[in-house]
């Protein structure tokens, strides 16, 4: 079957229509009842060891609680009219989870009362739905009619599957008749076949919509919906150059649509999202939900075992891209302070656990949610952890490929110490609508805590008085801006000019990876696309060494190009200035560094020339201290950078940088060390070890084919790193003369104390 | 007794030496040892409960274990060389650290090891001593020979007179005379004789002056010593209009010196010090533990009781300024951070509930510290915890007078529900030379988060690449000026020009407080002489009404002047700008709003104009929301600032404002209400509540006698605030007409629901 996904539709369609006698007994719809996330043996365990299942009945109690002050206040379903915050959306968001809620209570606790609750509820939807017209706000490029578009209303679907389900035996022929012709089926229709702009697509909005038909279709026994949630629907007379409100591309240019192959694009091998974990997140209940009613619905399918079980491994994944507090890094289009404790991440967590390989290390990640699914999942989840089978949850260096196939590029996460430092370094592809312009930056957490900022997203997600709570216009002046990470800008330009066609081409090129859980991590990648003409190779390495406090980030970075440019490195610390060796003249109105691309964006709030040979910046954030030290050069300029020119709306925060700039360079290195050390207490007042360990940064040599850099620490101690920049090979053998003394290794790097 | 410490030094010396029967008798010194902190029979106590009192042997275990690993490294007693945050500073504080607990340690353990430590070192201080000059750094004025100034020398002798006592018995009468002869008595008159400028003061630093010298007395049985202590030395000769390094004066204007009257001058009767929470937690610690050692060596002087027992109150006023988190509001110069996690913290807690009146409710704040004095104290503490004693510690609000009488002004509390909402309301005298210039301004927190923030200090305590840890200039070019605080400032000028002189001749004066646990809760205070010929009025009440979520603030300041006059009135929110209701401009360059008084600090964002009678502006901070809504005039200006304009070291916080401006007033009243509401989740993504419940502000009667300002919730519900502008007494009847409707009451305001 594997290869049958990735052939284009029209080949597909007929494939699928020449095998039926095949395929279709594989999709026939069983019977029972509840049989999507919960089965009738399921709940039969559950209600066997009601009471002795702490974290199973404690959710219970308080899903108990919730849904019975809910039927307390009766059953609004108010006529859509509002953007997500206002009341009808919110009203109604509210209604699909309450209902998916009571619908479970009734299995579990057999009290008609839940069943009745969505039963009317879902009559008064009945009643409504058969006559409503669009959704009155007309910003979407595929309006719903319960919400404002046709997501919500896939999200809609997706729980209200799940609460048919659960009260399925409970109503009547006819009461089930009525619901599916007037509401089920015209609803899956609606998201369906007439948006296929929104159905049809390779995007995470898609995947709501195919498995809130594929749940619909499984619930109500009709195979034609449960194809067209797999397969999508033809769409040969589409434009498949449109663009969606994000600026992405709708359609997928070799024609390929439904759930699988939303499973199969935007996942790599390992389970990479390639939008990032924020839209990771949120995109893994309706694959993991779909995918456990397809598992006990349609075993055959095997749906878990697709492209190699990626659906559990992007499990793995996504927990891997989290920092110590368990906030997802917040790459491309991400809000900071999602978390684990997302529901999504309650639902995967469980539903991996259950249908995986039962990791007990999940299980940690569980109590720390404190709740757990009400069905057959979280059941599993909860039982294990009553019986004591939790084990720890240690996050390891990882590296994720990006691309369908694992072949473009990647996101590295190397991590020291139980998270002491945490580098996340990102060599990936565009990652679609929502992907930055930012090939190979990279972000800093010490213990949870960013040292070194990826500024996210742009919006204030569901707070309606900005922008609606939609992206606002400075995440794509800003946020996808290419200066606005910690990476290489050229000439005031983003990275594929920030033109999403040219980026979606293009991502950049692992060399190497050397993440373990030694005192010398590496991880190298290549960008020759960014800026045509211009490679960019940047090695960065955890390092942990003698003389120093804690470990240490250094960052090499290689730059060729033929043409000379500006280069614009900067560094998006957090807190505030400690001290600097270098001058420089602060002046007396703030104006912006440039006028597009991010630039006009960012005051300048001081600039200078290095002082010497080494440039060092010592900051300090959340009571600890940190020092950057850079090989400068004298001619560079050394900016402090504040976010906020252009923002009349105070949509941006007011976040700081320092910036190092280069300008006439063709062929150049930017080495520097990014240094935590010490701590700050304003209730003892002591301050510990509050400067840098580091004398001297100096790049002793440099040629196409090797790169080395040497670091002496304050008690004159040093140490050699060097680069092979032309073979990645583990195995190949290097020697190199570096100031008459002959060094030999193997492998692609080469760390050692020389003195 | 009580009115001695009252006259000045000639007559009190006069007395002194006429009465030398009756005095001397009462502070001959005893010979049994130790007597300061630990007692023979408390340290008997001790022994025989060792390892059944868990927070005393957790303690005990930890500072054995860092005293032990001190012991290991060796004794090191460095010549002086540095200031704060240098080795030879920091080396020779850790020294009398350590010093003080292998002190304790040999009384408790009765291990020669620890009394062998203290007295290696002691002679290590004894050799260098009697040779040291001046410390070889210049900026103090009065400097150390150990440290750069002689507070940190008294420090040490506080710290190291308590070590003293503990081995004194394990000394020969030798080894004792040297030490005294050649390290202590010179010490003692170092700090007194010979820096007389340091010694005699009404300040926090002649505090630990005074207390190192009586201390060091005690333990060597010298009288004269513990005389000093008590009424410092004469004075007559030196020049009275000196002033220290932060701008304060030096001495008494009525000449009083020593201990007694520096617990008589900056102790209100409520035990409020005058100089606020952040010098007063650092001047407790010598007050309490030489208090301590009075009580125990000198019973008779019943130390504890002087001035209605200030000493024991100061320690309640303490911990009533902080916030639910125990963070004390940084009011004058005050660090943010600094908490009951203090050490001094401890030791007040331990030695209020030891010597007081057991109060239960201190043993819970002693649990959160997680540690306890090792002394009779201490032990005192940990054994009523172990007996299960300890009560919730609640705090409530609390009105607190300054002046030594109790009548320039004072600083107010007011709480609503456990914290939810508490306003800090200063409208105290001047505070010394750590006071700032800030008359009736306010701070705001919700659940111990700042709402609307206090700067504080501007200054890096102990950070030396931040002018040594001291001071920075920007605290008085900023965070000492009217403008840095939530006040008013009339023409870009500061309270009394910012002329320390002037300022401390006066104070505000409480109108009236009504704090209590209701619902309504109101202080109103008056300033005359911030701007002669301007009085400012301003009333504050936390109210919790129908219709509205949470406690709000309602904020009326009515300003009356006899000439025309700009009035700014900033609120320095935290966080991040949501919606406004007026229209503004945001220049494209930011400049700096004035030249000075602070002005040049702040930038302009942007400024507008108010679009009605209302001008609402929310904003969101730690995942919640507020509104300010307030009676704005067409001709207002409205600005949003940003903190860090000519501040080229980045020594301020970039933190943001927004500025109220009115121009070409004299009399006028500015009425706001400052509303938290709802919150944000960025897991959940849901906003709630995120609008504010006020429809409509309106100051509906204002008058020479009345002020009423009524408040319309969105629904339709209006609630009126009237205040007596003249007439404070709460049996006063008053009977006004608002909009042909009479309201009668009794008491200087009135709060009804109209509507």
């Amino acid at each position: 079957m594997e290869t049958m996904w990735r052939m284009n539709w029209n080949k597909r369609i007929a494939i699928v229509f020449a095998s039926l006698a095949l395929v279709l007994p594989m999709i026939s719809v069983g019977g029972e009842h509840p049989n999507l996330i919960m089965t009738k043996s399921g709940v039969e365990k559950i209600r066997a060891e009601l009471g002795s299942v702490p974290l199973f009945d404690e959710t219970l109690k308080n899903v108990r609680q919730e849904v019975d002050a809910e039927i307390e206040s009766g059953i609004d379903t108010p006529i859509p009219k509002d953007y997500s915050g206002g009341y009808t959306h919110e009203r109604h968001k509210r209604n699909f989870f309450i209902m998916q809620k009571a619908g479970v209570l009734y299995q579990i606790l057999q009290d008609e009362k839940y069943a009745k609750y969505v039963r009317d509820m879902l009559f008064q939807y009945e009643a409504m739905y058969k006559d409503l017209p669009l959704h009155p706000k007309t910003r979407s490029y595929a309006r719903g009619k319960l919400f404002w578009q046709c997501l919500n209303d896939s999200n809609w679907l997706v729980y209200v599957s799940q609460a048919y389900d659960t009260i399925y035996n409970y109503l009547s022929a006819e009461e089930r008749q009525q619901l599916e012709d007037n509401l089920f089926r015209p609803f899956a229709d609606h998201i369906s076949i007439d948006s296929p702009q929104f159905f049809n697509r390779v995007h995470n909005h898609s995947t709501w919509g195919n498995a809130a038909v594929g749940m619909i279709g499984l619930v109500m026994g009709d195979d034609e919906l449960v194809e067209r949630a797999l397969y999508g629907i033809p769409f040969e007379d589409i434009d498949v150059a449109a663009k969606d409100d994000d600026g992405g591309f709708i359609f997928d240019k070799d024609g390929k649509a439904g759930f699988l192959a939303n499973l199969d694009e935007p996942f790599s091998p390992d389970g990479y999202y390639t939008e990032g974990p924020y839209y990771q997140r949120y995109a893994m209940y309706p694959f993991l939900i779909f995918a456990q009613g397809l598992h006990n619905a349609k075993p055959d399918l095997e749906v878990l075992r697709h492209k190699d079980g990626v659906l559990l491994k992007a499990v793995d994944a996504l927990l891997a891209l989290a920092d110590k507090d368990g906030e997802f890094f917040p790459l491309n289009d991400g809000q900071k302070g999602m978390s684990y404790d997302s529901g999504a991440l309650v639902s995967a967590v469980d539903i991996a656990y259950h249908l995986g390989e039962q990791d007990p290390r999940l299980l940690s990640v569980a109590k720390d949610q404190g709740r757990v699914l009400l069905d057959d999942a979280g059941f599993s989840v909860a039982l294990a952890i009553r019986d004591g089978e939790a084990q720890p949850f240690e996050k390891k260096s990882v590296n994720l490929s990006d691309g369908p196939d694992g072949d473009q590029g990647g996101v590295a996460v190397l991590r020291y110490g139980n998270e002491d430092l945490t580098l996340v370094y990102k060599y990936a592809a565009q990652g679609l609508s929502h992907g930055h312009y930012d090939k190979l930056s990279f972000s800093l957490y010490e213990q949870g805590d960013e040292v070194l900022q990826d500024y996210g997203l742009a919006r204030f997600v569901n707070i309606g008085q900005k922008g609606g709570g939609n992206y606002l216009k400075e995440n794509t002046t800003w946020a996808k801006q290419t200066i606005a990470h910690n990476t290489l800008t050229q000439n005031e330009t983003s990275h594929f000019r920030g033109i999403y066609e040219v980026g979606s081409k293009h991502h950049s090129e692992l060399y190497f990876y050397a993440g373990n859980d030694s005192d010398v991590q590496v991880v190298s990648a290549i960008e020759k696309n960014a800026y045509p003409g211009t490679k960019i190779h940047r090695t960065m390495a955890l390092i942990k060494k003698e003389n120093f406090e804690k470990a240490f980030l250094l960052d090499v970075l290689k730059v060729n190009s033929d043409s000379k440019n500006q280069y614009d490195l900067p560094f998006y610390y957090m807190g505030q200035v400690i001290q600097v060796n270098f001058n420089y003249d602060s002046p007396m109105t703030l104006g912006a560094l440039g006028s597009n691309n991010g630039y006009q964006h960012l005051y300048v709030e001081s600039s200078g020339r290095p002082s010497g040979d080494n440039t060092k910046f010592s900051w300090m954030d959340n009571r600890k201290f940190y020092t950057l030290t850079s090989a400068t050069e004298p001619s560079d300029e050394l900016l402090f950078t504040r976010l906020g020119a252009n923002d009349p709306e105070f949509n941006l925060r007011r976040d700081p940088g320092f910036m190092i700039r280069r300008k006439d360079a063709a062929d150049t290195v930017f080495a520097s060390v990014v240094e935590p050390h010490g701590s700050y207490s304003p209730v003892s007042e002591l301050a510990i070890n509050s400067n840098s360990s580091i004398r001297e940064l100096k790049v002793v040599y440099d040629d196409k084919n090797y790169t080395a850099v040497s670091i002496e620490d304050l008690e004159g101690q040093t140490s050699l790193f060097v680069l092979s920049n032309i073979d990645a090979s583990v195995s190949e053998k290097h020697e190199l003369k570096i100031d008459g003394k002959a060094y030999r290794w193997t492998g692609p790097y080469h760390h050692v104390e020389i003195k």
